[in-house]
């Protein structure tokens, strides 16, 4: 009954064949290994586009390098106000881009509105050089709050951001959830949409570390692999990362755990939803549930051993808000959670 | 044939075989699993002290990250002027440490000796805040040229260091091998002998992607996880390195296959001396040879498909220098090097 | 009638009767001539107490030089959502603290209340290492919106810093001001009531270019002469700033300066609340008015050549709003404001 | 007898007249006042060139403001190992290039020759992103060792690093002392000779704090604003900087001083030359003498009130050396510099 994060899992068996078949045998290092070419071809192949793409080992460093490669260090950063790069990883966004400042778009959605954009661009200080200019739009597909942006949505909200001189950037820590749920190409929520660049996400979806940075302008991508090395993201062997992402892409692999994980999650949503005294905040579109549980519910659920977390009531939306005798939780389902073990969860959830 | 570098092999089959092993089930991310316990204990239990131990992916990541837990940012920090971290690291020491500065230690040796470093503390213009107070040595072991310091060596220039109240960083990316070689313990050569925090490198010799910054005094590490998370070197799957450190440590493997490297390099060096025309600059220590070759001579064994490569000629010492028909190389054994290549290769040599 | 900003004016005549004076003759260069220490004692003498003292030329050297002192880069910073540091200094909070994040408190008023302080902390998120951990309090007085904390409220605020594990800085551009308005000593609103460093600004009131960093406790200045080079804000001449100070604290002309100012702001805003249509936003403490004009009074006082600007409706308090009739302006008195001008300003304003 | 350092006088009275004069009367703040844009015209009409100049108060600044401009964080500076940029200024040129490195050109010559420079690069290891590419020259006019670069040499020094794809800074802290012993126009050893940006002080000159960076293709200026704003540097009362440069530059002021300074140095060392046991390391050809003493002769003079200091042996020509009785001085002339001063000296010297 792990619910608590889909980085809690290992890799799936096809991710982790391709990584032990490709440590046999001596191979170029620093990322001119056979390996890192087959998985550029295949990005290629599948963004149906000319990329420049990069692997690292972690989102924070992916996200924040590409960043880094948006703005300049006097620049703003508009964002989510419950996204990842704002909330959870630390001064990394300051440290890569030489001290750029992330600046959340007003509002209380789960997820940016071109609305809320609109404003925010209209009542940035903008006398330079006292203020900061904003200079590039991060957007988190599927969003840290479990929705998903559709092609209009995305492509109205870099619309916006164009007009304004700004990049987008999107963080695809969860991309392929999105992609299995909206049906869509890849490149329809991404290049086709105004993204200049994505940080796809594979350590969440069947990869052991593997992200990778993917520029739609290679042309944009120039300075970074003296980014990559002086942050310390070059990796000696390369294979790591390109065999990951070979086997994770191969056949369509990604996008059926994608599909698995969403519909786990909307298997638990279901059976949650009937719950007796369960609100869940957004019915979920991905493979994460945010939901506001009776106390007593939560500790009865943890005493069976479920695993997931209480989250930030910040989160919430301006509707919504929590009585002294409940708590806000979030669960995620990955490729590896099993029916059985949901059905465990909502029997122990029904039997208080 | 293929003596390019250490870092072009696989993981060890042992290595490899603990990261499947450790793929399967959930565990807890960001370094809370179980595999990451398990290396951290076996470290403290390899080096016999306590220690604060943390995982990263690149040795870059490993010696800056260090290095920044040990200066400030208006400090300089004494290498080798051939160390990796001078020459081979862009900009990573700068950005790790907010703008700290290497200075080469003075002197042509292939290791870094008393007597320069004494000068060098002496000749520091130290009028501060004009000049850059110098608080930290890096010694590299084995060092970047095929040398290895003694137990000796190193206490005698840590001790120059403590008197000017310099701490002791080690870029041990080759650390197995100089054990290897000197037949002491770990500590020896580490805490005893005056280290605050050693990079044990495991890519080099048996590893995928993994290295340890060790601190033998956890103190030091107060702020590291602020460090390695805000530089993006905290990846979610914890396993992943933890893993690789449990078999890599087991049963002494890591020494086994520093052994095998070393003893490679040895016959390879034995081999080589005797083809007329080429010098063998240092008496190869660990498992790296540096060489003079005859122009004609390096032309014939690339052509005959051996792998490696030439090397800055600022490498040299004072005392050599080459021919306009001389090529100055470096030729590297790892665990993985066959008798067969080694033959093959002298072969060629001797064949010309 | 220039109300622009009291960093119009010129330096008084007794400051620059000092620096001419202190022009001649051979002096010790960096900050160890006579003028220098000696408006390091008069400082000394004016707060009662032990400090060190730093002088630079500019606002934003003095205050991100402060905050540098007291942060690691992991950190976080709370502040006024309105705070000169968090909208007009670009990105130097980040580029001083080497990636430190300025957080604006919740809440809308003038100044930072200790509810809303209170609740700021509770709601931080505080997951190490990946939130930041907000380790200081920025405090401005007199506020960017005119207003004036008295000892209690601060005292009350650097409480529940201090209670948090923050330490607490004072952004002092308009400190003068503050100090004549509430007839206290300087004191009694700075160590007396928890401050440890503050901002003592100068060119705002009767300097040309001075501003002071005070460290009450002196051992937190440790590191600053290095922070203060590096950043390039030793100059070679230190009489420049010493020179000034002596001549701006000499016989209490500082607080002369600002009574005047406050003096002239008072009889400003008396006036203008008497025009119809206008509403002065918060009854001004120092020597800012911040009001809402009718548009068409605004347009015939700019006809009329007075100077002021128009300020950022995001800094009204939530219970406020502007038509579409109306615009949100400062007005700023100075020590060299006349009577003449007011007069002429509210001539002009009530003849429309 | 003060020959510590032309920065240990004040300003001449011509400078502080225009500063006193610009005191009087409100001024648009930010380097938006008249003063400012007076400098500016003047600049453009001193240098007989469309340029974008820009004022700050520390050559520290000046300096690297102006590096900053030239190079991204993963290049390297090539400099004179005794350049001030790499000796004198902290960590400064790594806080505001964010992390760049300074490279100093192999040879001890008090100058940079042409052929130092061109081994340099040569030897300059390039394999990026490993290594980090060179792209500025950084020339100090006149140097720190008391020599001037001659149009020619300049000419040939800016050939090679423009080949090489790199850019070239001149420190001119004591570039009117340059212009005044070469006689030329100040553009023949600036834009004429290939120099890209010249920061030209003013304060060793005549100046109380007040130094300009100068670009002669204004676009590179383009991030210029956002540069200064983020250091701190950026006043409020832009007159400040704007008076003492148009007081300075009127008349051709700027090099009076220069000479008076220059004709003071060439006294001294004309007269010192001739005191036993005395070597003059290089003939002087600024306001500056490198000299080396025998221990006695020091002594004494210290005892007779003479100010000047002790300088880095490391400065010293490769075919000089000092014996255990002897020290290596440097002695500044400035315009304050009296014929009276220099003859009190020479007295004391020979009286011994």
């Amino acid at each position: 009954m792990n619910f608590g994060s889909d980085n809690m899992t290992g890799a799936s068996p096809q991710v982790l064949e391709a990584l032990i078949h490709a440590n046999s045998g001596p191979e170029r290092s620093y990322g001119n290994d056979h390996w890192t070419r087959e998985a550029e071809r295949m990005l290629a192949e599948v963004f149906e586009h000319d990329l420049a793409a990069f692997f690292v080992a972690s989102g924070t460093a992916a996200n924040c390098l590409a960043l880094s490669a948006l703005v300049q260090p006097w620049n703003a950063i508009l964002c989510h106000r419950q996204s990842h790069a704002f909330i959870d990883e630390n001064s990394a966004p300051e440290l890569f881009t030489g001290g750029a400042r992330l600046k959340p778009v007003r509002g209380s959605e789960g997820k940016i509105t071109a609305r809320a954009l609109e404003e925010t661009f209209a009542r940035l200080p903008s006398d330079p050089p006292h203020n900061l200019l904003a200079s590039a739009l991060s957007l988190t597909q599927a969003s840290e709050l479990g929705l998903v942006y559709g092609p209009d949505e995305i492509a109205a909200l870099t619309a916006i951001a164009r007009s304004r001189g700004a990049s987008v950037h999107m963080d695809g820590a969860r991309f392929a959830n999105a992609v299995a749920k909206l049906g869509c190409h890849p490149s329809e929520i991404t290049w086709k949409a105004g993204v200049d660049v994505l940080c796809l996400g594979a350590s969440k979806n069947g990869a052991l570390a593997a992200e990778a940075v993917i520029f739609f302008d290679p042309a944009r991508a120039k300075d970074f692999t003296n980014r990559r090395k002086r942050t310390g993201h070059l990796i000696s062997k390369g294979r790591v990362f390109g065999s990951q992402f070979a086997g994770w892409l191969r056949d369509g692999h990604w996008l059926d755990l994608a599909h698995k994980a969403n519909h786990a999650c909307g298997l638990l949503a279901e059976g949650l939803a009937r719950v007796p005294g369960v609100r869940i905040v957004w019915p979920p579109e991905a493979n994460e549930i945010f939901a506001i549980l009776p106390k007593a519910l939560d500790q009865c659920l943890h005493s069976a051993g479920a695993v997931y977390f209480e989250w930030d009531v910040d989160a919430l939306p301006a509707h919504e808000s929590l009585t002294a005798d409940e708590v806000f939780v979030r669960l995620v389902a990955s490729f590896a959670t099993t029916d059985t073990e949901i059905q465990a969860f909502l029997d122990a959830a029904m039997a208080r």
